[in-house]
């Protein structure tokens, strides 16, 4: 299908769910954030991030509703102020902005006490299970007080929305948010209501560690929805594995993918997220992004080897430069030829575990520069920023790209990567990112935890002949400009179409 | 089933599988050790352990060849003395003992480098996942030279005690000897195997961390085996599905529980293991026993909490503690009532994680009993040493026995304790214990990181109606009785001697 014709897709897939609706989208951040200026006016700030910039297009093609959580004061005294979210929304209607609105101490609770550290750590297995978690009162009453209030006040929000509306069409984003669609089920039991989950889903026996309240919260939150999507296969299995574990009245058939509960079907189904490839392109093909480029290229040697982070300990950005350490240990004729771009981005640096991961990832970058370096050449060149167009220049230059992450919902980067390349680069992928499902024929796979595989991956990749690069690259290529965006997006409009035809 | 029935049915498996062969059980610790004393003389010291204890069993009631690694210097020269060994094993043939010998730095890295640190590690989901493990060269060295060379020399030692016979039946156990079967099934096509693995098997998602060397190795290595035994359901399924993920030309049958490779079957079965009821109840009888139990008791207030574990991060031993100063922080009519005695015996001393956890245990003992203790009472009584009697003790006084671990295989603290109660204890116990597969109708459940729900549930075991108490307890004992060691090595007895009436 070509660009315009997946745009028509797309279009007439909404138009097929919608009919005259807005499709209510709703997410923790939302396109725009306010801040409060010197003067007291209130400033919209864009927001960034990989769920804005992918949502942000579904404005393109139909009108939307986008709830967001009020996450600053700023954004709790714009939600009062219906023309200011209509100016910073851009001044049409194709995106009508709305915030969930809790106090801040709510708020606080869900994000920084559930959310954040407890589900996300959960969901990428980042503990040290011996020691933590530990759910305590404390973390108990941040559930009931703080995530369950917020997922209420986005139901309140989103119907409010949806006034008048016997059916109104509901997309629900990610792990803030697991809990929303039950209580807009029972205002609107037809409601068509869809939620994703963007990270990863772990196997019943990490669920099996925490508080039955949580995890059995969780599932039936989610059951309340027509359709709950994942990244992929495996995190829909153990979706499913999870539901027979937990909930007793649920009766779960693997073969259609489907949970049965209380008379309502929903339908587990897989949708592999990624990216706008029109607007990477754009990015990347940028005059300041092509400058930047070239500015690399002059500081580095003839192999660029790049990787591209938050820096997040699921991201395993320490095991990933023990591989180079080891590369460059076997293969002594690389040194002083290869240059590591590592472009990590700051990342929740207020959290315990994220500054000590830091310090360990800065601490090894200057053991493999003091090792190895020697006047004019450093092995490891960090840049510690946040900078998109930087980075698409730097995988633009990259002879091999290292994508590495211990365990990953999906990974844009790895897209990101065969979609700018200008030098064929080989990808290196952990099996355990869930872009690996849709890549494992074109990339060199590495598990997580295997430096010495790692190690090998690399220098088989920058051993590998021009042709097989090519060739590589180009079936990468077509499948990421195959399954963009748009695919992701319009498959969920047709499914939710789909069901809101058979329930109408 | 009495227990000499259950005697005669146990014979009657062994002779329908052996005929007049031996039968061949290989683990790493076998029942009798030796040490060099000061004269130079070997000396031989009888093991303990659940495992060793187990399978002592085995030999009242079949002629066995138990075949154990030789572990220490005084192993490695007992190993070429057969009168040595047969004087050890007790005079009589009903167990011959053989060593398995490979060199000192051999075994060092099977033991010290995979088995222990490594495997055991990997398969309770101790690790900081973020940090460990890091496979790097030493590791795949250790799995190389040590654990696939140590496996090779187990498969030796036991094709050297069947020589003459083309099918033996040979029991492999546990996680030292996932690699024994395949060159056993090479000089012995039509050999009966099988593998019983007494700790847990995690998911996937575990195994695809690691090294495709090792986790392909180990799934192939177990396939060689007829019969691939686990405790619990869920780890049987977590076996198939890494067949199914990591063995391509593996064909898994779900509804079967089989894998069908290269034109071999391979069973895959559950079978919770057990203690042995009789021996338990004569330690716990003994004099010693019922005289430490009433000096137990006399140093105890009215309500008795009893745990007894090896001191053992897995164990979740940290967060029962919280769970107990959440108990006495919400119920004060509890201070001064109760007494909670932890027997942790010590475990693995000289590895790093465990001294850091044995201090962390003590942190938390010391500021719960300076926090609530008073003039006369302690809150916690710790024993910290290796006295089964005293264990059976304190378990037969309590009236609580909390066992939460975070994953354990089984967990027999669980068994002994119902059988040794003297006062109807209720017993709270993790879902994440294999042994609650069997026991879940008759105790408390309790998700392992869930301190508040652990703390709920003491005091819901406390305050239970003494009548409650009895039928539970009742309900519980009469399943270990029937579900005991010989049922255990009965079901694999006659599943192997179904297997060798099919192929000879």
């Amino acid at each position: 299908m070509n660009a315009a014709d997946a745009d028509g897709a797309l279009g007439a897939a909404a138009a097929a769910l919608l009919g005259d609706r807005r499709l209510i989208i709703a997410t923790n951040r939302g396109p725009v954030t306010f801040a409060t200026a010197a003067d007291g006016s209130l400033r919209p700030r864009r927001g960034s991030g990989g769920l804005v910039t992918a949502l942000g297009q579904v404005g393109r093609h139909v009108p939307v509703t986008w709830i967001a959580a009020a996450m600053s004061e700023g954004d709790r005294r714009a939600a009062a102020d219906p023309k200011l979210l209509r100016d910073a929304a851009g001044g049409e209607d194709a995106i009508r902005l709305r915030f969930a609105t809790v106090e801040r101490s709510v708020y606080e609770q869900a994000y920084n006490v559930i959310a954040n550290p407890f589900l996300w750590f959960l969901q990428h297995q980042m503990w040290n299970l011996p020691e933590r978690p530990v759910i305590d009162a404390g973390v108990m009453r941040a559930w009931e007080r703080g995530y369950v209030r917020l997922n209420d006040a986005f139901a309140s929000a989103i119907l409010a929305q949806a006034r008048g509306d016997r059916q109104p069409r509901v997309m629900l984003h990610d792990y803030h948010l697991y809990l929303a669609a039950e209580p807009i089920r029972r205002a609107r039991p037809r409601a068509i209501l869809s939620h994703f989950t963007h990270i990863p889903w772990p196997p019943s026996s990490i669920w099996q560690t925490i508080s039955p309240t949580i995890r059995e919260g969780i599932a039936i939150g989610l059951l309340a929805n027509d359709v709950v999507g994942f990244q992929t296969d495996r995190y829909a299995h153990n979706f499913l594995r999870m539901v027979e574990s937990f909930v007793p009245d649920a009766r779960v058939d693997y073969e259609a993918s489907t949970v049965r509960r209380r008379r309502r079907t929903t339908h587990v189904r897989t949708y592999p997220i990624s990216i706008d490839v029109e607007t990477t392109r754009r990015v990347a093909g940028s005059r300041a992004a092509r400058r930047r480029a070239d500015q690399l290229l002059g500081a580095t040697r003839e192999r660029v080897l790049v990787r591209v982070d938050r820096l997040e300990p699921s991201k395993n950005i320490l095991r990933g430069f023990l591989a180079y350490e080891a590369l460059l240990q076997r293969h002594a004729r690389l040194r002083g030829r290869i240059s590591f771009l590592a472009f990590l981005v700051p990342s929740r640096t207020g959290l315990r575990e994220y500054g000590h991961y830091g310090r360990q990832v800065q601490n090894i970058v200057d053991r493999i520069n003091a090792r190895f370096g020697r006047a004019g050449w450093r092995p490891v060149q960090l840049f510690y920023e946040n900078d998109y167009a930087q980075a698409l220049a730097g995988l633009s230059i990259a002879d091999v790209v290292l994508v590495n992450p211990l365990v990953d919902g999906m990974n844009l980067v790895a897209k990101e990567a065969v979609i700018v390349s200008q030098r064929d680069a080989v990808l290196v992928l952990s099996e355990t990112a869930g872009a690996f499902d849709q890549m494992a024929d074109g990339v060199l796979a590495v598990a997580p935890a295997d430096v010495v595989g790692t190690a090998d991956a690399l220098a088989a990749a920058l051993a590998m002949p021009a042709e097989e690069r090519a060739r590589r690259l180009a079936k990468l290529r077509a499948g990421v400009e195959r399954e963009e965006i748009g695919w992701w997006l319009r498959r969920q409009l047709e499914d939710l179409a789909e069901i809101a035809g058979g329930s109408s």
